[in-house]
């Protein structure tokens, strides 16, 4: 049978030059060269569809908007959704695939100052993977309903969790940098 | 200079051989073959420390234990840990790296019944990222101090996030086939 370790990993876009020319480093960002190696590889496991195209449209973070997104989740994992139609919310994981990857400080546009790229919720990150709760509103085979997603149109999909309450929920956590700022 | 598409993915365990015979498929379960190409890498970018060297000694969720858990980032990306110290809660990703991806549907052993990986927070999954929920209580350098991780100690670090209440807390989520099991 074919194994993990078989699997060839297709070319992806520099991210120094970057697929998207909003990308660029700003003054007061500032980047390091990246490994020289993957150490884990992602399967795409559908696509999420937003009304979206342009970078500049996009929700500023997922509560900016009440659109109701979907997430097409592959035939291959049909299976994998059952029970998920008992959730009120999710934890949705998805891949950032147009964000440069080589930057450890951020200048964002909408905020003043740079920020560890930790610190912030930017696309912009080693592993460019994004993290929402939305709230389901129906599914209808391999097709979720969501609200609260705030990505481009077609953005790959890489995993669908329960969201839980008890553990995922602390109504508390203070950022202390964001004090009014948007992320 | 060296481009993300240079990098080569290095060899992985095959998943439904599994590294860890708690692994095998159970009565119930279904896997399904797995892709034949990653879509995209993923850079480990530090390691997690915790009290667990075996599986069976694991939390069975992240509010399991209040022990104290270190995530030790790597020195390439020490600076985007700036203004991380303002958090008071972070949302942490990590890579199960000793589980198989091939399973749609699971009977987790503490629980009654198959459920779809979707609605499981199990680490078995296509693509095995997990996200806790973690209260900051210090930074020394390079070193986080955490409470709330429940994984194997050395397990791989794939990002940190500041954790907003504003749009990752929702205290009356619900998962209904959930009545009162554990996860």
């Amino acid at each position: 049978m074919t194994t993990v370790s078989d699997r060839p990993l297709p070319p992806l876009p520099d991210p120094a030059s970057g697929a998207d020319a909003e990308d660029d480093a700003r003054p007061g960002e500032i980047a390091v060269p990246l490994p020289d190696a993957y150490d884990a590889g992602v399967f795409y496991i559908g696509r999420i569809g937003t009304p979206w195209t342009r970078r500049a449209d996009c929700p500023r973070n997922a509560r900016g908007s009440d659109a109701v997104c979907t997430i097409e989740v592959d035939e291959r994992w049909a299976a994998a959704l059952t029970g998920v139609e008992t959730c009120t919310h999710l934890l949705v994981l998805y891949w950032m695939d147009r964000a440069r990857r080589d930057l450890v400080v951020q200048a964002p546009r909408h905020s003043t100052g740079s920020r560890g790229t930790f610190a912030l919720r930017s696309p912009v990150r080693p592993n460019p993977i994004a993290a929402s709760v939305v709230r389901l509103v129906g599914i209808d085979g391999t097709r979720l309903s969501v609200v609260g997603l705030d990505c481009l149109d077609g953005t790959p999909l890489v995993d669908i969790k329960p969201y839980f309450a008890s553990t995922d929920a602390v109504g508390d956590a203070v950022v202390g940098w964001h004090a009014g700022q948007s992320k």
